[in-house]
């Protein structure tokens, strides 16, 4: 019940603080028989990992995934999988005078409010450290979802106001570019952005778009768990997201029904749509086309600049928020929204292959 | 695993279909000992009904609800508290084409990928009559939320391009005016806006915002349960909606830190924040100040203008829907944000009850 | 979290008071496109039914179902069914007495310090009336095995010390016999003990046995949710049952391992076991033998004789307990103890279809 | 989904195999603000240690614990508790055999029908050691409990035909006899049994019972989620549970009414009851006097001798099983136990404080 696991079919309980011995994850009820080595949730966790360009702080983090149960002879065997990173470069000494008051834009005061005190080192529970167990777990998911043709995609779309353009989209600099954007140019401006950001003690936010490619119809349940309503969810509980879109989103309170309804056709006995308005969902169960979900996120509220607060004792205060923080937190967060969607979607269609009761009957009258 | 419940301690569960014998709710785990009469919940179900207005369906649904169980003697007695409303008004003989073709913007696709057949009948299941149980579960969450000094208002921001004026804001009016918006000046221009919709064969969308005032700092879970994560879900899950925002929302992407963040401030003795950018929470734990939600709503799929799709046979055809359905989703779908935030709200503020060892141990002992 | 809602695929919920206006259930995650009609679930209900004969109340409950949802063109439609029983014969003046007291062996005492007060009509919601949701859950659950060729039967294995002879079983006497009873002889004879049983103004206790063949190897989870400790919850969760055991249950206590343990055997390439003291499941996974469940049934607390107890106002008293009352819960509670196995044994196969990754694999990519 | 995560407030989620790196449990959702190190858990782990006398196998286990995340400066925090034990004495060169064939009395061929292979080494995931990830979170509650004078004692009550006299019953006696039972002389005639068994290469079961004392009336859920439901769930999810009872148990089904109902009374405004055939459960809700649950163990299915079974090839062999077992299992397993009902009832007493709806109402309005 405090919400730190997710997940109907496959269930994620992430555990492990900031600055505490390690963090990792136990993924609960993913299917046995799938190969997965430590080196494919590396991969993963490298795309989160600071210090490889002025896009994040200068901190080193090695995030060494340990594989520790659930999979044997080089296969998942049904069992839970537990992953765990030991922490090792975190200075506690950086974050003595943070006990004392409560950062603007942190969930300091929350917490202190809810459980009578916290671990205040590095943000402690809340910090983006704690998205490792997230990433580990994802990264098992998309290797499932790939197996069946399923490609999550995410990457930066905008850094303040500089978006890509979507004629430049180039997949391969996702991974190359350190904002994380598919389009060079937009990448080399948006570093600019940052780097004046920084100059000026200061941070700025960007969007993540992620898209899922290859998602039959039908996937999504019709009311509470509907597709659009779980990735929402998934989503909006990465730190520092503030709003979450599906398809054109926002821009819809301004259609009409007739621009914002997709035609479905038919060529060649395959179905599609003349649009995608919808981002791939319909009524809360994907269509069958391109599923597009976008996260905007806020600046990282650590900067380096004086600010107004208040202390534990009550009083007004100003505090110079000192240590290593990344100037945006765009870049990084981009493999979280990729692996949280990933999560999502395999989840649910778990759940859909039971939808039709011949399904079942089959499944065991064949065996 | 159909996901047609919600919520971790108050368990909501609605069922029935647009064109079924009834619709419902079951609530469970609601506490014992609320004063709750029939009128209380009927005066939310009325916020919903059509025909009131030329904003919405002239079909009538008088949508009266019963209360079946888990009230007794005038106070919910902490068992499953059942309530039905009877349809009436259908008629399934408006609904025979749509069973032969897939509307675009609606889930019938879907529907039919995913089970293998569906109640096309209005939509069946996922008709908006379905939030019918949604609403009667809210109202009740909503009347103990008041008992805790909490008030929980929706009313619509936007219709197309019309938004409100907040010098206007008179709250009163949101009930009156047939938009439910709280400036009675945008409500008449909205009101053109819909009514030129319904003449050109079209529809139109808009945002509907959600106020929550007087919920204590500490409320929601660190990670995957945070309070944003949680109504966002809530509010996706509603039929309409591609867009979830917590205050400022999509803006944050272009803010820097310096901008977004609000400073803590004390006067008296009192905690607040300068601003309230965060729309009332930071990482995912509400700070005590308003809570802030935003939904974007799409236009009603259903026109009565020709639209291209395909039919059951895998043909390309042109087609026309008939039937009474609104030219806007958002005056009605109002009073369904509210109370799918009233309950998330209120399921979150019970289990941060036992976040304290001490708040148990003191529970039983003064017991 | 009130607790009236199980399940983990298909998720029952039930409602309703003994006096109440109604009781029922909604099911939801039924999968689609199974037949269903009234009679097949009013089938299941009419077992439970009293009246019959003098093993039961002469209290007469007609118990008609009436499916509200769900249910289109006579199959399920994948969306949660409801299904409803109105209360008729309930007379309240029957129970104002037992307002004021608390009955010794019932909940009455727990209810008021759990809630405050209680709903005393007839037991309120730990009425056995309670049991009329999980019956017509059940029949749903009993259907879909029943394709499987699962075959889910429960019977009367013994009323106080009258045990049924294995040698005289006939499966068609359970439904005929009053005591459900294989075995006619012995019903005869526990037939006297009820009457004695009546006739001293007293109750009698037996055990019910529910026997389920046809399960393939591989159902139940490893852990908490081993296929043994979900039917030890199913069946204890029925009000009267004290004990819970499976195969050679509270014997296995005494025995060596030479004896416990069933040999596997191969003929002809079927694998079966030469004994089967396990009751069919191993590690709390079914092994592919018959499951074997067994439930101990206090008897009736509500007596006629006069007993001791003490008031609301802190009195010692002795009181008569009027009413019309079972002389003996087994044989009603039979077919409760049948169907909440039916609903536990299709939950845990459901689950089952996803524990390898090539089962999930394989069904989308032959879709 | 795959069931190796219970709890409704407190979630624990266990992992691990036997010869996996380690083992361990992430307990989610427990208070913040207890004290607790790792003594506090290493003394309940320690109770389950073998190798300290003849009753268990020679294997040596020192299964150190090491809290890894949720304690910060003695105290928990209210995020999730990781705990892990690494596994150090484990020789996978035991098991090479037990690959091909199929154990009797074991998961092995459950466990291959399910996930299309095992890991086979000492049992994997169904070893007695995933035990320790319950008995650490366990220990976590009982703490808890004792804080509010609730206390939670098992303790062998029979190996075989041995029982224990409640005559001679001491308590300290418990932890100091190698069986675990609380009297000096079946101890002793119950390790003549035991090494008995050994000697003829055979093995033997037992009952563990379990007395929870200072549990208020009011816990418990009226209907699945019963206080005995639970409890019984709780414990039959332990391995080598065969059946599990409440009170007087099998024994109620040979009762009258008569016999079986426990008359409440009142003394110095002090409410009992005059006998607790009962077992401090009433419609599954505790009644304020003390709680008995007892389970029957069975004989550890691993002995010696040379048994039948079948092998992967579907061949007929015999076979004779190597290592080093436990000649019963009954005096590791009280521990087990103990913190499995010490978590089910901390559990359920949580839930119970959002009952009544004037208690949430106190808690936020006097914050």
């Amino acid at each position: 019940m405090s919400g730190s696991i997710t997940g109907k079919n496959i269930q994620i309980s992430t555990w492990g603080e900031s600055h505490g011995k390690a963090l990792g994850v136990v993924v609960d009820g993913f299917p046995a028989g799938m190969e997965i080595n430590e080196e494919d949730i590396q991969k993963f966790l490298d795309r989160r990992k600071p210090g490889t360009s002025p896009a994040t702080t200068p901190r080193k983090e090695d995030d060494l995934v340990e594989i520790l149960s659930g999979v044997f002879e080089g296969k998942t065997t049904g069992t839970p999988i537990s992953m765990m990173v030991r922490n090792t470069s975190q200075k506690s000494s950086d974050y003595s005078e943070i006990a004392q008051y409560y950062r603007p834009g942190h969930a300091d005061y929350g917490f202190d409010a809810k459980y009578g005190f916290r671990d205040y080192r590095g943000g402690g529970r809340s910090s983006g450290r704690e998205t490792i167990g997230r990433v580990a777990a994802g990264a098992l998911c998309s290797k499932l979802l790939s197996q069946m043709g399923i490609e999550v995609t995410a990457y930066t779309r905008a850094i303040g106001s500089v978006e890509i353009d979507y004629s430049k989209f180039d997949k391969a600099s996702i991974l190359a570019n350190p904002t994380a954007m598919p389009d060079s140019d937009a990448d080399k401006k948006a570093m600019e952005l940052i780097q004046q950001a920084r100059a000026n003690e200061d941070s700025i936010g960007g969007i993540i778009e992620c898209v899922i490619k290859g998602v039959p119809a039908g996937v999504g349940e019709p009311v509470f768990d509907k597709l659009d309503a779980c990735l929402s969810k998934a989503v909006m509980s990465i730190g520092a997201v503030k709003a979450v879109e599906i398809g054109d989103g926002t821009l819809v309170s301004t259609y009409h029904g007739s621009d914002n309804n997709d035609s479905f056709t038919i060529n060649d006995g395959v179905v599609s749509k003349e649009t995608n308005h919808s981002g791939g969902i319909l009524g809360g169960i994907s269509d069958g086309t391109d599923i597009i979900v976008r996260a905007y996120v806020k600046p990282t509220p650590s900067i380096a600049r004086t600010q107004h607060t208040i202390n534990k004792s009550g009083e007004n205060i100003d505090i110079n928020i000192h240590g290593r923080h990344d100037p945006v937190v765009v870049p990084r967060a981009v493999v979280v929204v990729e692996t949280m969607c990933a999560h999502t979607i395999l989840d649910l269609m778990i759940s859909n292959i039971s939808a039709q009761a011949s399904n079942i009957v089959n499944f065991y009258n064949h065996k």
